[in-house]
């Protein structure tokens, strides 16, 4: 039997999270899954066992649905907070603002209120000065604050943060939304169960990411609040995003949240970034000004040396104005390749 | 290692082609494409092989983007051709119209007009009547024709039949769609070329099922012209239909469109329905109103017995008023299966 | 002082209802109105004061908002009752499916579901037909009921069959949504109050047309349930509706709902219609399919007499296949034109 | 015969230019149009005519339409330049960012991209910052520049600055749109003609205001560029903005676009707004930020001599952070309303 693949030639890099593939176990599972003949579109047992499997994690009182890709629950996940007058108030970085192509406002209608950030946090204050006008027909309404969690810049949100955050929006009867393409790397970071970053700690929805963690495919909308989630089914259909194979994202989520993988995954993806930081600090030249805090690093660096550091590590200019890159690690990233990394920065830099 | 799914047990059914697995050469595909780190969204090695493999099929001269699902492939495929004034003839039976909780309309905006139809199909005349109106702002505008190929009922359109409505549908400056959720059941079927029924036929632009045909998620959208794609990849973006891990849609296709396996699937689930057919045909109280064209079996049966088939093999009614079922076939429907099956319809019917 | 349209030659047709200008109290009330400075948006005493007279009307529990026109009535009333999962049952030659360009589906997303009708109006049965598949997400979700009163067609519900329509849809937790463009011709012809025909018959939302019966521009959605319109100013305004010098829409609704005016002017075109219906009945090779129950005839003539026809009243054809025309009487039409228009048929049908 | 409206009191106010009422001379048209009968939805005389005076102030390759506001005026005009991925770029304070409810992204699906401003106004080096990503799918693909003129905060674009934008606008294959709600001020202010600060600077299309300026209701598309409106008038159709009897708006276009009407109107409002600012200027305490250049004034009082003024004089607080206030002239405020009002201010200021 030949190989499909035989001419692609393997590679690692710093770039994404989302350039890496699958982990073993998920691939396992997936192949466990993968017999005889189950309803589709989600109402088989495996797709049972996954629901299972986040109510441990979750609490029993939650609502949970699995889409395609990121983009879906960030977008459905608000579509089920809102009607199109509402608005939705996130940081500029957000992935929702800045990488989706208008995904939410072309689907929800909505308008998204941006907040400027320094470390892809935003705060209390940054929230109130877009809570202004609510009964002006003039105005769109603040429906939803979305925080990122790990942010977008590596940073993370601590529970009391996030507690903050969300009695303020609850106080003028608005909604949490948590984007958690990265929220194992966020309880990963802050040794926490992933409850206390998001149900305890007021979250409404949550968008949990598997594929940046070792899945294939596959999100999940968490709700809290099962009212939310009433008519959320439609949603899921209408936006495109109802799997006929549901059962091959349903086993990648079981294994995800069997044995810790989740939280294994991350917290290693994690350690590799603090190496990384720890070693490039080290190197005239570079400047870290963002704590790492998950699995990104964002140094500084001279323009000129990125073309060359490029030449076998691809990776992305953060923000060119200020010559910032981002480096992101991810659950298959080893040692040697950091230091592998680490060894070209510092020729490059020369 | 423990495995995940001891606790399920294994059936089989004649319920939907999506409710079988992947095909095990499809599965070794992504297992050999899980290697290493590649670049997402989809410019990556195991992309450009797949698109490689639709040209072969499919002529030079397109243009190819992989989606999730065959909901997003149809929405996607005709925003491609429309604004939202426009209006989308289909069949009332059309996936489109009847089984996509409204997609069409919530993401293109434009309005379906229906066409009545007994087998699926829709003929040159029944599209005529809907094309009036043109340049009057009161009336929507037509401008898309979508064909299901096979149908929703089993049946299949001959490249003559394609051909005429292209021709018609080209002539009023429109454009022909196909819903091809089972196009490689049709070109079974008629033992034909997927390029013969396709872009040789005048279709603009084509959704190419994978998941019903092996795969475990993961459709193409085809475009016969290129200039119909210059903007789809914001489209399918905002669509919420950009997989990061690309490739892994990728290597299925790869696998699907080698060796004929594509072909091979579809043979086999249509053979499997017309033995089926066949056998059933054969029992009294059994009545066939549809020919068997693909890996669907329509027949109407007396409405008392189809819950003592369903204790076994579970599967949908399609038409309650007439007491109509639907038995599909797929790629890993056995003889032995069939055999048992009818066995089963015999002994109800008694 | 010139005059601006000295050019232009004054005619009279049997086109359409707003083909007529303004009735001469309405523009007093205008004129009267231009009187200083009021606050823009509807919150002034003008306004305030045309409220009222719905309320003298349709009773105290209600809710009511202006618009530009017709279109926005419908599509912005059925916005309030619907998500875009959901569904809204008519008649295919209804206004909202035939004649608004998609504008239903492009802004609220739903499906309309469309019913054949003989007369334009549709009945239980019809709506019957499609109330299934409540709670699958792929279908659909039927959720509004819109009726025309007076049809298209010129023919009138009585209060029992608005009230049978209206206990099924509450039955189903659904909604009755009345296109009232020509609600006054209606009470006209059936000789009974505006509210014995919506609020006390079950109407949950009226579209309450203004234009077609001698105003120059501006509709109203008339909620007969105040939850409903809870967050209808924000559809308003987000749907482009809503008028800054609001109170040249309400003086014409004040003088339109004083002294019965609306009545008067319904009423008159009404008689005008019947005239002509008995004035052509008896010309030999006209045939008249549907009672005259409103300002509508829809004769059937042959073919070659319509643009001789038309070379003096301008009019629409209303259905090519069958070569049945639409004549429109309206608060403006005379007799002597009546007279003079069947001259006129008779001539042409010699 | 009985006045409807008695009971209300007249006053004036200095909150907006359209808490006036119509000109005399624009209801002297709206009534000289008010006879016999017209083709409904623009097919009629008067409406020919307005065109054709749009024609005399823009030149001949223009394509004109009506809608009722200026809500739709903004959002329709944008909408036949975009494409739902596409971006719009906008001072943070224009209208169509703020006092739209959102129906920008709800209509057309674009993304609204701001930029701060302090005097309304927006540049060259402000728009190039929104200028990257062209080509990336994740991002919004900016299309669109729109310019407030005169801006909301009554500063005044000048010919040479709509040039030097709409020169950059187009070196990137974008389109410059106008929001001209107050082009008749910005003109008088520049005593330009309205070409001159339209089509001969570089605009592709234009909002061009009527209601501000002493009209009833109605504004106008105009497209600079005839390519661009090819199908506009299905999207003013499914925009709900096809006015029935449009002859109404058309007549007072005729009125306020012969004679100099728009211009005289304009002025005076401006010259009102000059002899304001003048005079607030000696009062004591009276800060004036921002130049006016139309007819509007911004002052920055003490907050509380804000309610006092108000007690008889209407108007909105601008900036609650600042402390300023808006002060709105229009064709009929008075020179003694005008020193009346000075004489409040400086009462309330002791």
């Amino acid at each position: 039997m030949k190989n499909y693949f035989d001419s692609i030639a393997q590679k690692k890099s710093f770039a994404s999270d989302n350039n890496s593939g699958v982990h073993p176990e998920i691939l396992r599972a997936i192949e466990e899954a993968n017999a005889g003949h189950v309803v589709a579109y989600g109402d088989d047992p495996y797709t049972g066992l996954a629901k299972e499997k986040f109510r441990e994690h979750f609490g029993e009182n939650i609502d949970v649905y699995f889409v395609f890709n990121g983009t879906a629950a960030n977008v459905l996940g608000i579509q089920a907070l809102t009607r199109s007058y509402h608005a939705v108030i996130c940081a500029e970085v957000a992935h929702l603002n800045e990488d989706e192509c208008g995904a939410p406002e072309k689907f929800t209608g909505c308008k998204l209120l941006t907040v400027d950030s320094d470390d892809g946090k935003i705060t209390v204050e940054d929230i109130q000065r877009h809570l202004h006008d609510f009964g002006n027909e003039h105005h769109v309404q603040p429906r939803v604050v979305s925080l990122t969690q790990a942010t977008e810049m590596g940073t993370v949100y601590s529970p009391e943060e996030i507690r903050a955050i969300a009695d303020l929006v609850h106080r003028y009867d608005m909604f949490l939304h948590m984007d958690g393409a990265r929220i194992a790397n966020a309880a990963a970071g802050l040794n926490v169960s992933l409850r206390e970053i998001t149900a305890d700690a007021g979250v409404d929805v949550l968008s949990f990411g598997g594929t940046k963690n070792g899945m294939m495919f596959g999100e999940a909308i968490v709700f809290f609040n099962p009212e939310l989630s009433r008519d959320f089914k439609y949603y899921r259909k209408q936006g495109m995003q109802l799997g006929s194979k549901m059962r091959f994202i349903a086993a990648q989520f079981v294994a995800l949240l069997s044995h810790d993988l989740w939280r294994k995954n991350a917290a290693h993806a994690n350690r590799m970034a603090r190496l990384l930081e720890e070693k490039v600090k080290a190197i005239p030249g570079v400047r870290l000004p963002l704590p790492v805090q998950a699995n990104g690093v964002f140094p500084v660096i001279p323009p000129e040396v990125i073309p060359r550091i490029q030449e076998k590590y691809f990776f992305y200019i953060w923000d060119e104005a200020i010559s910032q890159v981002r480096w992101m690690c991810s659950f298959d990233t080893t040692e040697e390749e950091v230091n592998d990394f680490v060894r070209e920065v510092r020729e490059a830099m020369r």
